[in-house]
């Protein structure tokens, strides 16, 4: 009984943990939907990494506050989803993998899928230490115009 | 004593997944750069998931194989060094991010990062079970010729 009962506590655990980084994620998509810049650069660790297509790394907090100011000011609407978590058992951190959608204010339509690292913070709460995402689409020239 | 053995023992397992993902992780550089397909592919976990830049998710062996044999029969080298690796405290997961850099058979060549999700498998050994890359350089369309 003892082996069932650690069993059962550690899927809680997994289930907990899948279930919070959901819901951090999910908030996460709806402020990013909202253009609001502050709440959106928030969902990151002070040391996150973000791993943007076509740039190189960005390793600062203002580095990333630059990068979603330009992204939400250029766009009309974004959104994603998670279709897949992976928690490490010890509960600390998790893989995110899911699918964006986005319509830039010109009225083109991207699409494309990411990876978050999730890591809960000596406070308890849970932060966006490493995002990459890349689009679906075949690559368009920076230059381009529509 | 015992909570500071405890300690001990967690910053020992951490180093020791943190030196074994990142000793995975060399030979899989390794092998791409000798442009081994079977070699390369056997680094993937049965459920790995690829995001590719300018390209859906792929989460089947085949699809995946099916990239590297595109990606390794167009270029003249690759080569890639992890910069950063978070260990999950349970020691079945870690995160790895780094740099690559290749040059294609044309001559053109690349750099950029990537983001590698290392799980341990039930036998013990390290796979990748999520990869996904992007170029630093601006994008070009894929009809372009140099």
């Amino acid at each position: 009984m003892l082996g069932f009962t650690v069993v059962a506590i550690s899927l809680a655990a997994d289930s907990n943990v899948e279930q919070a980084v959901r819901d951090a994620d999910e908030q996460w998509s709806k402020v990013a939907g909202a253009r609001d810049v502050d709440k959106t650069v928030a969902f990151y660790a002070e040391d996150a990494m973000v791993l943007p297509p076509n740039a190189p790394m960005v390793t600062s907090k203002p580095g990333i506050r630059d990068l979603w100011k330009t992204l939400l000011g250029s766009l009309s609407d974004i959104s994603w989803k998670t279709t897949h978590v992976q928690a490490a058992k010890s509960g600390e951190m998790a893989v995110l993998v899911g699918t964006y959608q986005l319509t830039m204010k010109d009225g083109t339509k991207d699409k494309g899928k990411y990876c978050e690292v999730w890591t809960k913070q000596a406070d308890g709460k849970w932060k966006c230490t490493t995002d990459t995402f890349s689009s679906d689409l075949p690559a368009s020239p920076p230059t381009e115009t529509k």
